[in-house]
Parts: C-alpha cells; structure tokens; sequence
C-alpha cells in the first residue's frame, strides 16, 4: 500500500538485532501510524558495511552502537547531511547534547532518543510534549535497572553484594564490567539528560555527583527493614531557589513511597510541578527488545509527524464469556450444613474456593469467600442458584477480585 | 520575538478559566518549545460570545464545554474549517470519535484530546506515539477519581458510600449529580477511547458493559481488608484471541499489585504488550488546572508540530547545599556513655535524631540511626566528628533517606 522510509541501522548487538526483528516483523503494521513502511537499507556492523554507503541510502540513521566514537561523529555527520536520526546513546547525549541539538536544528531535522533512558518508559517524550508549558520542580527516580536489581535480591536473600552482583551478571542483568552501572555513572549521564529537558539549562555531566551501590552491606539492608525502609540507587534532579541539583546517590525511602515497591530491573520516574502534582511512570528499564521498541517509537514519532493518527486497522468484535475470580458475601442463617449446600453449588459449577471467613451473628452468619478464577457465565449460574437458597437472608453480593500477583 | 497563535476557547468553566489563565500567566515560556506565543482571541461563554466569530479569527480551536450538544457541532464546523481542535471532551470523543476523526483526516488538520482520558497523566499520548508500533494485549486502571476518592475514604473510615460520597461533594472531587461518576458511565467512556486507541478498532460504547460502586457496602471493605485486598472500580479493555473486551467493574486487588497502592482523586493506566511486559502511569486525574494543562500539552504539540524542541532558555547554577536527612551505622564498643557522646555531636551540629535501633556484639555494639533532615554540610562535619571518636570499631555508614511519605 504506502511508500517504503529507508532506515540505516548503526549497530548490531543486542538492541540493533532486536530492532532489525521488529521492522521485518512488523513493517506493514507499522506503516498504518506511520504513513510509510520501514525498510532497514544498511546494516553497519563492526566488520561490515561502511557508513558513507549508509548514510547515502538513508532518510532515518538509527544509532545503536554506544559510546562516544565513533557514535558521535556518525550522528553529527548524518544530522548535517539533513537525516532525522533516533539514538539510544546516553552517554553521547549527555556528553555531547549542545552539539547534536544544534546540529539537529540547523539542519532542521529530528534528534530522538527516548530509549536513552528508561527504556521504553515514556519519560523523554512526556517531559518534551506533555509538560513542555510546565514548570518542573523536580525529576527524580530509578534510572539503573541492574542495580535496583542487585539492590532488591540484595534485601530479598541477605545476600552479599558480590554475590548478587554475579547472579545479576548470569542472569544478563549487569554487564562483564559493571563499573559504568554499579559506580553511578550510567544513572548520572540519564539524570543530565532528564534535567536539561526539565530545566532548559545546559546540565554539564561533571555537575552531576553521583555514588554507586558498591558499599552497601547486607546489614544495612537488614536494619533497613526493621525499620520499615527500602534501599534504591535514586536519581534527583530538581530547581532549587534560582539553580539545579542533580544527584545520583542510594538511598533509603519509607513504605508508603511510590518508588519503594519498584523492584527487580525495573525503572521509574517521578516528575513534580505545581500544576500537576506529580506523575509517576514505570517499566521495564533495559532488555533488548523493549529498547528497540522505544527506538521505534521514535521512529513512528519522526514518519507521523503532524499527521492526524486515527486510521481503523481490523474489526475486533466485542467478547462476552471472559474469566473472572470473584469475593462473595452471603448473610445466611447459622445452621449446620450451610456451607456444604454452598460449596456443592459452586462444585457443580467447575468453581473452586481460595479462602473462607465465617463469622456468627446471632441466629445468623457471615460467609465470605474468595473464588479462584472461571468463566463468569459459570459464576453467575452458580450465583441464581445459591440465591434461591432457603437459608440465604440477604441478596448474595459479589464483586470481582484480580487475582494476579505482579513482581 | 515570536509570531502569535490565535486559540479560540469554548467554554469558560473550572477548566475553561484554568486554561486561560495557564495561557495568561506562560505565554512567553510556552512560545519557546512552541515556536509562537499563544493568545486567546475568543472566548464563548454560555451568556456571551458568537462561534462563528470565534471560529473565524482563530487557527486552534480548545472545547472545554463538555456534554455532545453542541460541542459536538462546533468540534466539527472548527474541523471542517482546517481548524486544529483540542478538547478535553471524552463523551464527545467516546460517542463520536470516528466521524471527528475522519473530519480531521480530510481536512489535514489534528485531534488531540490527552485531557479526556486519566488528566494530565499522559496515557493516549503513549498509546499513540510511544506505543504506536506495538501490539498491546491490554490497558487497564483506575480512571475516575471520584469513584476512587470515595472508595479510598470507605476503606480507610469504615464510613458509609452515602457518608463518604456527600463529603466527596463538599471537598469538591464529586459533582452535585454524581451519576455518571459514579455509576461507572464516566469510565466507560474513558475506556471505550483507550480500546479504540490501542486495538485499532471501532468500540461503540454499546459494547462497553459497566457496574458502578454505589452497590459497595462498608463490610465488604472491612472483610476484604481481612483478606489483604484493597477495592477499586477498574476499567480493562483486553484482547481476547480475535475479539476485544471492554468492561468497567468494581474489584478487589490484592496487596503487591501496582494499582493497590493508588488512593485518593488519583488516576493510573497500565499497558500490557509482549514487547514491553508492561507500563504503568498515575497521577492526578482531575482538577482545573491538571486537565487545563493536559489541554496545554496538546495545544503545544500542535504547534511544536515536526520542529525540534531542543532550545535552552535560562542559564541554572548547580547547587551544592542541599539538605538531606541520614541513616547511619556505627560499630561501637559497648560502653556506657557511647550514644551520649554521639548525641552530643550531633546536637552541636544541629541534627536531630528520628529513631535508633542499638544492639549489643559481645564487646561491641551496633548504633543504626536516622535522622532528620539537615544542611547535607552539616551532617559531613558530624560525621567528621564522629569518625574520630575513640570508641569506634568501624568507620561509620552513612546513607541518605527520603523522609516524605506520599499521599
């Protein structure tokens, strides 16, 4: 149906890879966002291909290398010859931001890179467009999925820093070096990028301080908890009088705090402003492919540009028999056998019971069940049935429980 | 220094004079991500102003009435016009979305309408854009505050809905008639969007089945915090094999779930999707001036349109003096007059102490403290202090804490 983008993909480890798999998965759906279909045109990898070669065949360069060299020199040359180009780099934007930017705008051409932080948390694009007329006060959060992973297993098992550090490193959650990760540097070059787009002040990374998780002891974790804290490597940067603060430090936070439950590699931030309170935002911080899909997120963003996104895709019909667990709560007389008429009831209807409250009152009892989950037509059959018990003293009341624990 | 952007405002209620005064106060701030300098040239007010008129001198058009009739003919007419429109309508986009949308495609011009789904917490934008290359499987969350302050309140006082929703009127989060709230129709229609969005689809409100929570009695509250659940009315719109569900329900969570822990007038959408496990965001999801400035986003993506949004515009020193409060471990010989020395040091210093946990090692014994907040310089020249105090065993721990507890 549509024009086919050319994309020229710098890179391929593990984010290049999964990114290439997504384009050839995906092209056509895709192009119904995007107006066009995606073809990746050239593949620089560390033994093949050359970048002028690219870069020629190329409307959109997607930079997946890492580092500063030559990353930087292939992104300012391909920004200056008029490409829009998507990066996850967050060293090269903190380091080298001023230069891209204006590079970018010379040339008036894109510059995105949403997958330099927090994966494919929307953090970048909800900071540029959402609050783009909003006045940040602060920005702070998890930035560093292998260390909130180290610091959570950390907490969990009593474990000892070393030793979760090389689980980590099996599971292909911290790298062979981890220094960048675990010494704070990786969280400090996100947290320059979130300020510069929060403040619209340049935000040198030597103005970042930053401590890492290398010095953490199980024992304050074990104490920690007694006292009712959680640990976390947390990232803040926030206007303080007339300057900025951005800091990178562990850091110990209560229950009730919206970031203490974000466990294992996972990220979130949270932005402050007086008009809005406060917007938290989490997810999966790092793996291969949820990278490149924020990579092709940008992507998408630079192909619809200001075109109007609301085209119909398929016809999905609406579906009615779906699974359900449901609480249930029956006022009925405290009399021997009422429980087994209710359990053979939801027996017959394939319906299995997860937990009981009985409780007298007078003459009469409460039973209050939790359900496991089951076609609702099942549950609701059950439901008329027990209604009609002669014991029952009040309506049943029933209302629906997820049963899913998360993390 | 920059052209001006004629935005015509329909409406001039709680959200509608937000709005303005948003524009009023930051019209200069918003030219620099926008590129022009919004001004309101017209505002239509129930007892004032012509639409015609307004239409006429504006390039933006924001509808901030509400209800279909007759936003639903001016949305179209400022369309059909070539006119951009924001609104914050979510009937109007729910029951009419594919004809809006359609009058938008074939004028070229956009839709936008973030402020209609979760305020200013940035779902549709995400779902859109961030999201748009992606298969999603699910959105679901909490997306009427009203509903969730009231059950909030009846979990934590034990009060009854009558009681809680009639101080929910007064404090102003639950309207005269709160029907719509908080017989899930409000919701409905959020979820009816969020569907059309993420599955591409056409949903008719018709096929989005829904309960409210007027039916909610204080036991169950009670008897489910037993249980280790806590209620909320949910609103999930899921694939199912090749159809899709839409549905509204009050329903039980247990503790570890990520929309357990959402309380008050607060609003919060999870996406699901193979590729990204899954992305949760809260914040508020009502008031005045949270919805005017979901409504700002929109009018500046409008005009940010594909021009890169990289400009600084202040110079921010970075400052050292932050204040901080700390958890600290010492490792001391168990002898009388030990905390008092470090008690004294800390006086001196002006930091006070939170809580202690000591606990005697044979000859030594372990001091874990935390402390309130301080000048971080401060707290180093204590711990300076400290660290050459004789009966040391260990060089002292210091880690900082976040005292806040959120909402």
């Amino acid at each position: 149906m549509s024009e086919v983008v050319r994309i020229g993909l710098l890179g391929h480890g593990t984010v290049g890879t999964a990114f290439a798999e997504l384009i050839a998965g995906g092209a056509d759906e895709i192009a119904v966002p995007a107006g066009r279909r995606p073809e990746i045109v050239g593949v620089l990898r560390r033994s093949e291909g050359a970048f002028g070669e690219i870069l020629e065949r190329s409307e959109i360069v997607v930079e997946l290398i890492g580092g500063i060299d030559p990353a930087r020199e292939y992104v300012l040359a391909a920004l200056r010859a008029g490409r829009h180009v998507v990066t996850a780099n967050k060293q090269l934007v903190a380091q080298h931001g001023e230069e891209l930017f204006e590079a970018a705008r010379e040339a008036g051409v894109q510059l995105r890179f949403e997958a330099a932080v927090a994966g494919v948390v929307p953090v970048i694009r909800v900071i540029q467009e959402s609050l783009a007329a909003t006045e940040i006060t602060k920005v702070f959060g998890i930035v560093n999925g292998t260390t909130n992973f180290i610091l959570s297993e950390m907490a969990n098992t009593g474990a000892s820093y070393e030793e979760v550090l090389a689980r980590a490193q099996e599971l292909g959650y911290a790298e062979a070096d981890p220094t960048e990760d675990v010494g704070g540097a990786d969280a400090a070059a996100k947290m320059a990028i979130l300020a510069r787009l929060a403040f619209h002040t340049q935000v040198s990374l030597a103005d970042v301080s930053y401590e890492g998780i290398t010095e953490i002891q199980p024992d304050d974790l074990a104490y920690a908890k007694e006292l009712g804290l959680s640990l976390k490597l947390l990232g803040v940067a926030e206007r303080i009088d007339e300057g900025i603060s951005v800091r990178v430090f562990p850091c110990f936070l209560y229950r009730g705090h919206p970031l203490a439950p974000i466990e294992g590699p996972f990220n979130a931030v949270m932005v402050e402003a007086p008009t809005i309170t406060e917007i938290t935002m989490s997810g999966p911080g790092a793996g291969g492919v949820e990278t490149a899909t924020a990579v092709l997120g940008d992507v998408v963003s630079i192909l619809a540009g200001e075109a109007p996104v609301h085209q119909l895709r398929r016809e999905l019909p609406a579906i009615d028999d779906v699974a359900s667990s449901f609480y249930l709560h029956l006022e009925v007389a405290d009399r021997p056998g009422v429980l087994a008429r209710i359990a053979d009831v939801l027996g017959r209807n394939e319906i299995s019971v997860q937990s009981v409250v009985q409780r007298g009152l007078g003459d009469d009892a409460r039973l209050v069940m939790v359900l496991h989950g089951c076609p609702e037509r099942y549950f609701y059959a059950a439901l008329a049935e027990i209604g009609k018990l002669d014991f029952l003293r009040a309506a049943p009341r029933a209302i629906r429980v997820i049963e899913e624990e998360f993390v």
